[in-house]
């Protein structure tokens, strides 16, 4: 009768066991962490401290902090992720600090070249614009695509003229210059003929992007992303912000995402829908399968990025694997907290 | 002592049971059912048979037997799964019948913009153009791309360029001009001023597309897609064709897909990138997989289309939503078999 209830026991146990083990070790969590929220990147790259200037690190945390604030203050409000992420885009976009909107790269022909994306993740619904030159915030024209179109990607003239019928604010090319940003494409020019050495020095060429990513009150997510590309672009290339999927991605049922860096991996690897489908199908946490794709995945192929998510019980994640990453967040009422290296 | 036995015993199987259900109903097939082969699809749509003359459907059919001829004998002597997709590929391009390459679909402007894209599931690597305006095999431009740059993707008049300097076949845009697909262009634009019945019956100009996906005798796996996009396309729209992870993905871990359809649903559901996963995380088989997006997934949102795909251990697995799809495979040494509709 002993021996039985030991038998018995162990069989309980056993099976608890196995049930746990169905669901891996990686258990996504059902527990609220914030009832809303947004998280934001201004890009990743070679970024050190010994480079950065006191006075402009500062300026970055205090544009994070900007660009935090006024996602929040709509979140807040009861308003809705797409708008809270249109705002926090926006100030990025229009400041110079970033590679987006105002202060965006040079193509090789020496103009610029911006790229958007949008998704909302109650709907699935997108809208992207690949090499708009007139738009002053590319974000809100890939808005418009998302919401006052039946398509999802427009490019190049095309989609400028969409963003003029849709009356959104357009600016001469010549408004995205900026001497920095020029001086860079020269630089980059000279080391094309020259020593491959300056090549390498400006490698951070290829990360500057901005995105954010939300959850509001009402339980949806939605993401979006903005860059000005490579510098020194050529033949129309095409990275991945304004790809649905590789640079952006939002979705009710698991996460909203937004992804920075070396664009042509993100693109091949999926990066943010796999990220989103590790989450569905494996139960992964955000912390999880995002560590799983930019940790793991991307390392193993040299993809060099990371990325910014918020998932649908305010759980946040930015994994990457550069030196740094300009990022933050701000949960419900709490501080908003903003951080550039490891 | 008995008791004893039965308690054991009751144990055995309970963990047998739920360590056999930890891995899904859906187990993933691990027996070889082709050494190599190659699918195949000419666009979906309302693909009817009492709208298809006699000698048009023999016209398909003999076509798409001739394009899954030209990519099996590659596969046949060894070569490599990406030699085939192009091959195939190429001959429907270079057919009228489809919309791909000569024949393909005319823009609002009047003109011929085509999109394509190729990926390698042994590397993951991956090319893309959209756009383009000169290239007679838009699918080699995309292969150029995917192994000739450091690109992904590039666009308009820049791929042009790049498609050039590779010395790809080029020629005058007048080249693509087919009498039925430019009087489809007048009878859209006619509807647009008009009724909107006339849209309606032309609702397969969502749809043209061509694609291959092939497993060589080496065991990789590659797909490639080819189209002339949306009949009357403005805004310079670009669709799923060129977009790696919604038309056309490759992963030598699980399988390889080119897909057809109303081309912004399958970039806001990552549709081949989906399916993918689907096998990766959730041991889905390649026909389960493929079924949950087309079948389920995007039937609920009223996303038309369907895929073509192929997975590691030569199977093959073609689902639609629509009345019909120019589709067929052939694998090992067996006759090719083609269809058109359901």
């Amino acid at each position: 009768m002993k021996k039985n209830l030991i038998a018995q026991s162990t069989l309980l146990i056993l099976i608890a066991f196995f049930t746990i083990n169905c669901n891996t070790s990686t258990q996504n969590s059902t527990t609220k962490n914030a009832e809303f929220g947004i998280v934001i990147h201004g890009g990743a790259g070679t970024i050190l401290k010994e480079n950065l200037s006191d006075s402009l690190e500062k300026a970055y945390h205090s544009k994070l902090q900007e660009a935090l604030n006024a996602g929040h203050s709509i979140l807040e409000k009861g308003g809705t992720s797409i708008d809270a992420v249109q705002a926090a885009i926006m100030i990025m976009e229009n400041s110079p600090l970033f590679n987006a909107g105002k202060g965006a790269v040079f193509t090789n022909a020496g103009t610029n070249e911006l790229d958007a994306s949008f998704m909302d993740g109650s709907t699935l619904n997108a809208g992207a614009v690949g090499g708009v030159t007139i738009v002053k915030n590319p974000i809100t024209a890939a808005r418009a695509v998302m919401e006052k179109s039946d398509h999802v990607m427009l490019s190049g003239e095309g989609a400028n003229q969409f963003a003029i019928l849709q009356k959104l604010d357009t600016v001469d090319n010549s408004y995205f210059y900026t001497e920095r940003r020029f001086k860079s494409l020269q630089k980059i020019k000279n080391s094309e003929t020259g020593s491959s050495k300056l090549l390498s020095e400006h490698n951070d060429y290829k990360f500057g992007t901005v995105g954010a990513a939300a959850l509001d009150k009402s339980g949806n997510l939605a993401a979006g992303t903005s860059t000005g590309g490579m510098t020194n672009k050529k033949y129309g290339r095409i990275g991945d912000s304004p790809i649905i999927g590789a640079g952006t991605y939002a979705n009710n049922a698991t996460c909203a995402i937004s992804c920075t860096g070396h664009g042509e991996f993100f693109i091949r690897y999926a990066v943010a829908h796999d990220v989103s489908a590790l989450m569905e199908y494996k139960n992964m946490t955000l912390e999880a399968a995002g560590n799983e794709v930019i940790n793991n995945k991307l390392v193993k192929v040299e993809g060099s990025g990371g990325l910014i998510s918020i998932d649908k019980n305010g759980n946040v994640s930015m994994p990457f694997n550069t030196a740094g990453m300009y990022r933050g967040y701000m949960l419900d009422n709490k501080e908003a907290k903003t951080f550039i290296f490891k």
